[in-house]
């Protein structure tokens, strides 16, 4: 079963959930007018990403369960189950919604913006708030009746409180527009990683799939929990690395963290090693919207080794990690192969521009801005330049009768590559690099 | 046991829900700088209003349980009562920190709205949902353990959703800056002020008292859903007509409905009866900011008795409700009583500065924007005027030895009425008209 079989399966799920939503609206007697925007809202913001989060719940269950594949569930169960991977990206789209207002983004999953669109604007704020709304209304539909429905609400009201904390103490932490790295620490940052990420995108889809299942014992959800959070700290100092030592072809998007003074591991394992000299170095030059500055950062951060620490650091966290999952004590019930699947997301090859961000994805994390490249673009190598011209010069050397081809081919590769010109200029505005990321990332 | 007691033993309350959840925060190992944030976020929005949405679902207990007074009841009773209170408050207080952002508002309840404070900007949006985020929080400290915890969740759930449900068809219905009358009907405007403000500031505290008294068969909370919809309906259309008809001096604000384009029991009332010439007249000078339209409008309403029609609906309304109430059916243990006290919240007499948005401060009330003032205030009148010119002419035919009896008066009351004219060109300002609405509607 593959797994853009998973997805289409589970994309095909959204629209009676919209349906029903807008359903509800009509037993209110919501005017038409106002349902049609609520349609309008759900299916702009809520598909169109990666789904992982939402899949996860659906592959957990299927894992814990022991089917081989997700046509071995029953229909309804299936229903059910990814009923629940889609309260999560409703969570998600509720986050990203507001965080692209918070950020001042521009574009997100290669369109603009739920509240740069056209007549939205700041009712995107409410927007989010039905967004997060459409959650309780759909458990309460489908899920009332279980005994563990009440462990559903509360484990969504616990994850998006968490959420909302990693995300309060990333904004105060690191503004954009005012740098103080003596608010910076190695400790907030495992905060917000984990608050911010780890538990809405580990935590909370490997548990619902859960309590679905039945297996729901203290034990079980702490064994989960210790893995999945350590995990996805460990993929987010992952991402922090390489949007600072990964080749942009590698992953997909131009690093853009030291510029937009990102309270990155990179940064806050730099300032721990740092001299007082080499302190004074990043007090002047990170966060600073120049490549310049941004050199003289990653200078810094070579002289420091942060690279060499990074992989000590991902050779002893991939070991733990491996050791826990074999240690997982599977008597009653819970699955360690739940959480190997996790890591063999992230750890299968190294990355690239197709698998690096395919997982992640995290809050804030298209958004790019003040980006100067620092590195040659295999676009702006031209290996044709002076194509076109040669065949203009040689042109009187051709015989008649081979005009045509030399013309049409000749007018074909010009057009050809006037418009790769064109496009990779418009790579290097705001919108060219977010759509290259997420082309790249998708 | 006075209104201000009462509502003194509420505020007293708050400080340990702040500190409960403080220490929330303490056990997920958050840095202190995000803690102080929260509790400033906590501190700034919650109290300050009028508190009669967490007051009601004390008052309503009291009614319920038959107690006198509120010091009759068990303290941990009194505790949780005033618990679920505060829920609403905090709930209020996620709208309207969001409502304000929404409304582009400068300040609530005389302070700058939280979003203007300094530093603070687009997080107001994630300190919305932290606030939100704390109802159910403490309602599963507090509320677990009731057979009533679900229930609970479930109507904060659907409330919000509702509240939210009205917002959204306000805003796409009545945008400040585009005006288009063909969206607006006595219809919509019914289920916007139902679902915006009925639901949360009526429905809400009346329902949660019953489950704590344990008075929850559907047909009591059909009887009180019942009642409190109509009278929430009834207030908000009182309030429209009174932003349009009433005296400044008595409703404590300058109406601006008519300039701010709000979808008013008043516009729809006129669109509804508007001959195509009238309706002209309208589509031109609705939701313009300048008093001559403004005035234009005016003429159009009482042309068409918008006035009686108030009263005769007025009249309609009050015995209906009234008639509503006398049969409620108390076998289960429902009191008429409680929805008496609703009732007689605003009908005790004329509204006046003090009594007038006494209780409603719907979201978006306090919001005055490009007014113009369409009434004599009374501090224009001076009636004093020319007095200190008086006191100079007549300086030499008064005895010397008589100076100090008139140069001191003199002086004392030039710098009152100096002080007037600045304080009244200051009322004339936003802010003032807003600290105006404040002083005279808390």
């Amino acid at each position: 079963m593959s797994k853009e079989y998973n997805r289409k399966r589970f994309l095909d799920e959204f629209p009676s959930l919209v349906e029903e939503l807008k359903e509800m609206l009509v037993q209110y007697g919501l005017p038409q007018d106002a349902i049609t925007w609520y349609e309008n809202s759900l299916n702009y913001n809520t598909p169109g990403g990666k789904l992982n989060r939402g899949l996860s719940v659906v592959d957990t269950y299927v894992i814990l369960k022991g089917y081989k594949t997700i046509d071995d569930l029953p229909k309804e169960t299936y229903k059910k189950v990814a009923l629940l991977g889609w309260c999560i990206e409703l969570l998600q789209a509720y986050f990203l919604v507001a965080d692209d207002m918070m950020d001042k983004s521009i574009t997100r999953r290669g369109q603009p913006c739920w509240y740069k669109v056209e007549n939205v604007g700041e009712i995107a704020i409410n927007d989010a708030f039905m967004l997060e709304g459409a959650i309780y209304m759909l458990l309460k539909k489908h899920f009332k009746q279980d005994p563990y429905y009440v462990d559903l609400l509360e484990l969504f009201h616990e994850v998006t409180f968490q959420t909302e904390l990693g995300q309060l103490l990333d904004l105060i932490t690191a503004p954009e527009d005012h740098v103080d790295l003596s608010k910076f620490s190695l400790e907030k940052h495992s905060f917000i990683v984990i608050y911010k990420t780890a538990y809405y995108s580990f935590y909370l889809p490997v548990v619902l799939a859960m309590y679905v299942a039945g297996i729901t014992s203290p034990e079980d959800l702490k064994q989960a929990h210790d893995v999945l959070i350590l995990l996805g700290e460990y993929f987010q100092i992952q991402d922090d690395y390489l949007d600072c030592f990964g080749k942009p072809e590698d992953i997909g998007k131009i690093g853009t963290d030291i510029q937009d003074n990102k309270c990155s591991w990179v940064v806050n394992t730099a300032l721990k090693l740092a001299n007082p000299e080499q302190r004074k170095v990043l007090d002047e030059n990170y966060g600073v919207k120049n490549s310049e500055t941004e050199s003289k950062c990653k200078a810094l951060f070579n002289e420091l080794k942060i690279d060499q620490l990074y992989h000590e650091y991902e050779e002893k966290i991939a070991t733990d990690l491996k050791a826990k999952i074999a240690n997982i004590d599977e008597s009653r019930g819970f699955k360690g192969d739940v959480l190997t699947v996790f890591l063999n997301k992230k750890m299968a090859g190294p990355p690239s521009g197709k698998t690096y961000m395919g997982w992640w994805g995290h809050l804030g994390n298209i958004k790019q801005s003040g980006i100067t490249s620092y590195a040659v673009s295999p676009y702006r190598q031209k290996p044709f330049g002076g194509v076109v011209e040669a065949v203009f010069f040689n042109f009187t050397r051709r015989v008649r009768t081979q005009i045509l081809y030399l013309a049409i081919p000749g007018f074909l590769y010009y057009t050809w590559w006037a418009n790769n010109v064109k496009y990779n200029e418009w790579l290097y505005t705001k919108d060219g690099r977010e759509e290259l990321a997420r082309i790249n990332g998708e």
